[in-house]
C-alpha cells in the first residue's frame, strides 16, 4: 500500500541489485522508516528472529526469499545439496511455531530438489519465491474483495454515512506482502471512494495496532483513530462502531478462533451491542486437525517485560519505559480464543463463510482458489 | 493500610505541626514515595486539581481539611465569613464534576456558619475534616466486611485454595483514606489469613491499576500479578479468575455503573464464564436522580495525550514515551456504563444488594448506617 506518494510491499527484490532482497525494520516503526536490505540466509534467519519483520505470511515468503539467498551462496567449492539442507534447517529455525515458515521452505526445497547447476538452482528459487509472495499478495488482494461487499452494504445502510471499523492490533499489509489480511477490505473500500474510518487498539503489551496499523492506515490515507484496549466498549455502546474486523492466527474446525489477546473482550463487546464481528484469514490459517478451538488451541505465554516495560518515543530515542513498580510480576499470555458462536463470519480468498465445522468443511472443499 | 513495616492513611494531620496536612504525592508512585505538607488552601487547590491526590473520597477529605487550612489563614484583619466563602468556591472549582468535594465542602461551610471567633472556627473545622475522614474510613472497613464474606464463601468452595480476584483501575485505600473500596474486601480476607491473589488490570491510558493498586497491593504484602487490559478475558477462559471486585464512579438507579473504561469489557467477561462481578461503592455514589445509567450517566471525555503517550521510568526519571505515529489521533472516554444485568451485586456500607431499582431503594431506606 501507499507510504506518502509510492507504493510499497513489505518485501521485495532490490531493482538495481539482485543479491538483495529489501524489507522495511518493523521494530523501528513508526519512530523510524528505515529499508533494510538481506543478502544472506544468516540475515535472513536474523530478520525474522529479531522481528525485525513479523506477521505469519510475511515470515513464509521472507524465508522463501531466504533460500533464494542461499542459492546464490553456492560456490564452484560448495557441497550444493548439503549447503541448501542445513540453510533449510537453519531458517525453520527461526521461529519455530510459525507455519508459515515452515510450509514455505519445503517448497523451495521441493522445487529446488530436481535441479543441481547453480545458475538454475538461483533462477527456480527466485521464481519460486516470487510465486509464494505474489499468491500471499493475491490471497489478501481476495480476501479484501470479499469484505469489501459487507462494508458496502453497510455503507448503503448508513446512506454513504462514514462506516466505522474497529480492528484489533495488526493484520495488516506488514504482516503480509501487500492489503493486509483485516485491513484488505477496509483499504479497497477506501480506494473505491467508500467513507470509511477505523478504531484502532493501541493493543499491549506490544502495541502493534498503535505502532503498525495507526501508521499503516495513517501513510495510506485512511481516516483512522486510535484508542486504548479499554475504549472499543464503549464506543459500541455509543453506536460508534459499525463492525469489528480482526485477523485470526489460527481458526479451530468448529470456528473458534485464536488471534491477539483482547480479540475475545472485542467480541463480546460486538455481540452486545448487536455488531458484526469478522475475523479474516487466509484459509491456511484454519487447523482442522484442531477440532474445537477453546480446549485444543495451545495459547503461547510471553515475556512478562513485554507487560512491565512499554516501549516508546522520548526526547528522540525508543526507549522501554516501567510502568509499575520494581518489583511487580506479570502474567502475559498472547492470545485468546474467541469462540464461534461470537463470530459472525470469516472473510476469507475464498469467500466468507459462517464459523462452524460444515460451513468450514464446504468453504475449504470449493476449488474456486 | 501498611507501606513496609507501618501504617498509612493517605491523608493526615502531620503530627508535629497542626499547620500541616500530609498527603502522598500520588503522581509520583510508584516510581518515587514522597510525602507533601499542605499548608494553604492553595496547596488543597494544586493537590486536587494536579492529581497530586485523586479519588472521590480522599478528595472530598482534602477539601474538608483544605477550609481548617482556611480558617487557619483569618487573621484580625481578615472578613472571617467573606474569606470561607471565597476558600469554599476556590476548593471547589479544583475539579468540577467532583460530587464529594461540594458535599464536603458544604458540609464544613454548614458548621462554620455557627461560629465567629477564629479559635472556635478552627476548632470545628478541624474537627469537621476529622469526622469525614473517619466516615469515609469507617464507610470503606464497612464495604470491606461484607465484601469479606464473598470471598470467604469462595474460599470455602475452594477448600481453602486461593481465591482469585481480577480488579481494573485503582478503587484502593490510596483513593479513598483507607481500606479502599474495591480493595477493600481483599484486604481483609488477606489479613484473616485467607489466601487471596488479585490480578491487576493495567488500566490504560494512566495505568492506575500498574502504578497504584500494584503498589497497593504489593505494600501491603497481598499477592498479585500485573496484566495488560486484554488479557482478563483468556485468564477467565481458563479458569484463573474466581470473583471479579471494581469501584464504581457512579451507579444509577436501576443499578447501571460507571466505572473506568473496561470495566464493562471485564463484565462481559465474566458473564460469558459464569464469574460473579461485584461492584464496591459507597451508597453515596448511588445518584437516585438517575434512573437509566446506560442513556443518562454522561461520560467525561479527556485529553488525547493520555492515550498518545505512555508515562513511565526511564533511567530513573519519569518520562512520557510516544507509542505512536507523530500524527495520530485519539478519542480518550474515561469512563464506560456496565450494565446492571451483568453486576452479581453492588458491595456497599450498608451490605450487599442486587443491582436493580427496587433492591437499591430497600438499602438506600436502611437505617443501618
Amino acid at each position: 500500500m501507499r507510504i506518502g506518494d509510492k507504493h510499497y510491499e513489505s518485501i521485495w527484490l532490490d531493482k538495481d541489485d539482485d543479491n538483495a532482497v529489501n524489507i522495511i525494520d518493523q521494530n523501528k516503526l513508526p519512530f523510524k522508516f528505515e529499508i533494510i536490505s538481506l543478502r544472506t540466509v544468516g540475515d535472513v534467519f536474523n530478520a525474522i528472529r529479531n522481528m525485525t519483520l513479523r506477521g505469519a505470511p510475511l515470515i513464509g515468503v521472507a524465508a522463501a526469499y531466504g533460500m533464494y539467498l542461499a542459492c546464490l551462496e553456492i560456490t564452484a567449492y560448495t557441497k550444493s545439496r548439503e549447503h541448501l539442507r542445513n540453510a533449510a534447517k537453519y531458517l525453520k529455525s527461526a521461529r519455530p511455531t510459525a507455519v508459515n515458515l515452515e510450509w514455505s521452505v519445503n517448497r523451495q526445497m521441493q522445487q529446488l530438489a530436481q535441479y543441481c547447476r547453480r545458475d538454475r538452482l538461483v533462477k527456480v528459487a527466485l521464481r519460486t519465491a516470487h510465486d509464494i509472495a505474489g499468491e500471499e499478495k493475491d490471497k489478501c488482494r481476495k480476501i479484501g474483495k470479499a469484505g469489501l461487499e459487507i462494508i458496502e452494504k453497510l455503507s448503503k445502510i448508513k446512506k454513504g454515512g462514514t462506516v466505522n471499523i474497529l480492528t484489533h492490533c495488526n493484520a495488516g499489509w506488514l504482516a503480509c506482502v501487500d492489503y493486509g489480511t483485516a485491513t484488505a477490505p477496509v483499504y479497497l473500500a477506501h480506494d473505491k471512494g467508500i467513507s470509511v474510518h477505523v478504531w484502532v487498539d493501541e493493543t499491549r503489551p506490544r502495541n502493534q495496532g498503535a505502532r503498525l496499523t495507526a501508521w499503516e492506515l495513517e501513510n495510506h490515507g485512511v481516516p483512522c483513530t486510535l484508542i486504548t484496549d479499554n475504549a472499543g466498549g464503549y464506543l459500541m455502546q455509543k453506536g460508534e462502531v459499525d463492525i469489528v474486523i480482526t485477523g485470526s492466527d489460527r481458526t479451530a474446525l468448529n470456528g473458534d478462533t485464536a488471534n491477539k489477546a483482547g480479540t475475545y473482550l472485542k467480541a463480546l463487546a460486538a455481540r452486545d451491542n448487536n455488531i458484526p464481528f469478522y475475523a479474516a484469514l487466509p484459509t491456511s490459517s484454519i487447523d482442522i486437525g484442531i477440532k474445537n478451538g477453546i480446549n485444543e488451541i495451545p495459547v503461547e505465554e510471553r515475556d512478562e517485560k513485554e507487560v512491565l516495560y512499554v516501549e516508546g518515543l522520548y526526547n528522540d530515542e525508543i526507549v522501554y519505559a516501567r510502568i509499575c513498580p520494581e518489583n511487580t510480576r506479570a502474567s502475559n499470555y498472547g492470545f485468546d480464543i474467541t469462540p464461534a458462536e461470537l463470530i459472525t463470519g470469516l472473510i476469507t480468498e475464498k469467500g466468507i463463510c459462517r464459523a462452524g465445522e460444515d460451513d468450514i468443511r464446504k468453504l475449504l472443499s470449493e476449488k474456486k482458489d
